[in-house]
């Protein structure tokens, strides 16, 4: 006899395969839609996600889970899976089906707008669609708690549980003088050279060179593939199948293999995440800082690493004789570290990138409380770019319309990017100790031995702790910005002398 | 306010989106799927059609069909959906869920199983799965119409509505002798060399002319789009996204030049359905034999007459310098249409591919009926080939493992084949009536004539009629397959002079 906890699996199985199926049609939508099927596909993900909806706010399945919430006799793993899909579920349940197809159609015409925006560098196509999604987001914020301190609360929530204006707020405002010292120490030395790093690279060779680099940080291709789409993601069918997709700037070798790296830390993170735990909490990603952690663990930590070019670089060399023909494992590290402001936030550097980072979530804020508006966006951001970099934003697709994020409806995003790399640099220190000779071990290609600590550490448990649980379970501390500080001080240092 | 004729179309559009879903997730098996997400991709298939299958069957659907079919006030188009409809409901209830998602499951097993057989070139490999998957067609039969003269009957006409047994048997018998005798007259006479198109044949380049082929006779990339799979497929996910395959052989270029022109005639058929009927009968395509039509009359009467490479040749040949410096037009058209005997239904000439398909259709009869079975399945191949086509069967791949339909659980599909080629042939003849020149105007490169025509008489009406009805509507009687054997005896008086 099924018991009702094999009841809720079946069921969350069941709503699992609808949201991958949703993530197979989004995935194809953006990797290889036909021009004129936008439309109708738009229309399929949002028969699909009203479905979703519907089946998860079920009533009889809400009775289910709020009977196996008062069970006593269940273990620990599915008393979490019950827990975090009940709080899910009072979540949902404030909305209707209506809503959610009515979000889901908004967010593929806002994605569809910011394409034709984008192809004619002109923020003003985007703006009305964008207009009806920012309405949407400020109901939903409403709805999920009008008692919120602020509404923005609300949808940093939605990616990082647990995250508020408040604690956001703290955590810039403590980076901010620290990140000034040191860029502005930093700009007192000479910078390296990278110019070469902006010859012509083949298209082909790059994405070779991208699956090498791939396969040696351990993603797996039998579970998984790499396609080309014009902002890299990663999304999961389940661990068995997770897709990543990178682009390629034939004169910028480091765009491709950033995006390529990058993604491989998110991949590799739901590649790792237990397979037999398909569609429960215990069988997903904690939450988007978590996640970041990962893919920015793998970027940074290890890939602008100098250990990591001891070993790779000779491959990069062969794949590009010409173009690296006066390099050295050194030149090429410094070169891939020089600090300095710019206008993309996927192309900035380790220490910029969270300016990036600060003027969306002050934006976002701003304009989810109503204290901007959409028409104003492109004045804001050009405003606030010279603000905190000092540079003047040069048109709309290196402004306003470079991030696919608000297209999709994803407001309360960005923060996780900078809690990303705090937590990345928290972990990583933490790996240093816990790893016998880890860089020495990285510099003979071994990287295996990191993805094992790391699959032991955050991949296997899934939803088990939430994040700050997680790293206080994994470095003994919560999250604390001076390991961030520390590793870039110390990276700085080698860089500029 | 709604009518029940507004709510059947809504309900219709959510079935239809749903099972585009599940068209998206089995072309991305078939073209792009990691190996190792084979069985998650299956469940989430399964999990989808069950869906389709609950909301396709629920009993307030079926009392609103049944309501709308007794309305009297209702215009034909209107009409024609409901009542064909409603039959295809009555079908669906024969099936419980829980069956349909057993039989998805099934197929996905079972098409698993078909790829390792072919891959190891062993059908012991694939018969365990098979005879699941015919025991469970077999019950799907029986449930469909226990009391049909032939219980593949059922089958039949789920592919082709109202084919049987004793019309199928008809249609062969009537077709053997002709055809026997045609093929006796033609291997009196010396047959065209041929042997140029075996040479090798660069996988781009091919890939480049199967490109311009397509979109030489209309097939509109926007709204659609090709990979390359295993076996060619066409699929839609509505009319603004229809999607064909096709395979490359480097030392045999016909093989995909006649997939791509094949599918191209399905992609043409789907792609000129009626968008704003996008989930009803009037949206869909008629039958499998209709389907069929399309692709074999671009195909055959088409691609290999003389007039279509009095256009192409000279393309071709630029692509292909070398491969084809001694060939003319007329060497070409020869070299493409040589008669012989063959293993490969999909690479048979246009006589021989009849008895590739009657072999198919003996068989599926008889493991319906249950009179053959599974594990008795290549020896009874084996011996129709020699029975039919005199030849020795090499191996299994060249044999019972070379088409991936009955892996699909598709039985009932094959003799749609032939009778594809017979309605291609007698509407051919009539657009040869009906568009003034024909024929040179495809020499000079305006098949488009041919498409509108086919737009207008075909594509545009969906299931408005039946086949038979449409083709008497189109061509003043019923299927008649002199006008294929004319137009054979015609082709090949001037290929074999």
């Amino acid at each position: 006899m099924a018991t009702n906890y094999d009841k809720y699996v079946e069921q969350m199985r069941k709503i699992a395969d609808i949201s991958h199926s949703i993530a197979v049609l989004n995935w194809d939508k953006e990797t290889y839609l036909p021009k004129k099927s936008a439309a109708m596909r738009s229309q399929q993900i949002a028969t699909l996600s009203g479905i979703v909806h519907e089946e998860f706010t079920n009533p009889g399945f809400g009775n289910l889970l709020e009977r196996l919430n008062n069970q006593k006799n269940i273990d620990d793993d599915k008393k979490k899976n019950v827990t975090v899909t009940l709080k899910d579920y009072y979540k949902a349940t404030k909305f209707t089906k209506r809503f959610v197809m009515q979000k889901s159609m908004a967010v593929s015409k806002c994605f569809q707008a910011w394409l034709k925006a984008r192809e004619a560098n002109n923020f003003v196509l985007y703006q009305e669609a964008l207009e009806v999604l920012v309405k949407i987001k400020r109901i939903e914020a409403k709805k999920l708690n009008s008692n919120a301190e602020h509404l923005y609360d609300n949808l940093l929530d939605q990616y990082e549980p647990g995250l508020t204006v408040a604690k956001s707020d703290k955590i810039f405002n403590g980076l901010k003088k620290p990140l000034k010292k040191l860029i502005s120490d930093i700009n007192k030395k000479k910078a390296p050279k990278k110019n070469f790093l902006y010859k012509k690279y083949d298209k082909d060779i790059q994405w070779n060179l991208g699956i090498y680099i791939l396969n040696e940080i351990g993603y797996d291709f039998d579970r998984g593939r790499q396609d080309i789409s014009t902002h890299p993601f990663t999304t999961s069918f389940s661990a068995n199948d997770v897709r990543l997709t990178t682009r390629i700037d034939e004169k910028d070798l480091s765009n491709m293999l950033w995006s390529c790296i990058h993604e491989g830390g998110h991949a590799l993170y739901e590649q790792g995440l237990p397979i037999k735990n398909y569609g429960l909490p215990t069988g997903s990603a904690i939450s988007l800082s978590i996640h970041e952690s990962q893919s920015r663990l793998w970027e940074n930590n290890v890939a602008r690493g100098k250990a990591f070019w001891n070993k790779h670089f000779r491959t990069a060399k062969k794949m590009f004789p010409k173009q690296l023909k006066n390099q050295t494992v050194d030149s090429f590290y410094k070169a891939i570290n020089v600090i300095e402001p710019n206008l993309i936030r996927t192309e900035a550097d380790e220490l910029h990138y969270h300016y990036h980072v600060l003027i969306r979530y002050e934006i976002e804020k701003a304009l989810i409380e109503g204290s901007i508006e959409v028409a104003n966006l492109r004045d804001v951001w050009n405003a606030k770019y010279k603000e905190y970099l000092n540079i003047d934003v040069t048109d709309d697709v290196n402004g306003v319309l470079q991030d696919i994020h608000w297209s999709h409806g994803s407001f309360g995003y960005f923060p996780t990017y900078s809690l990303g790399s705090f937590y990345a640099a928290q972990i990583y220190a933490q790996a240093e100790k816990e790893i016998p000779k880890l860089e020495k071990q990285i510099a003979a290609g071994n990287s295996m031995v990191l993805l094992d600590w790391l699959r032991e550490k955050v991949h296997r448990h899934g939803r088990r702790y939430e994040a700050e649980e997680l790293c206080e379970m994994i470095t003994g501390e919560p999250l604390n910005i001076k390991y961030f500080m520390d590793y870039a001080k110390k990276k700085y240092k080698k860089v500029y002398n």
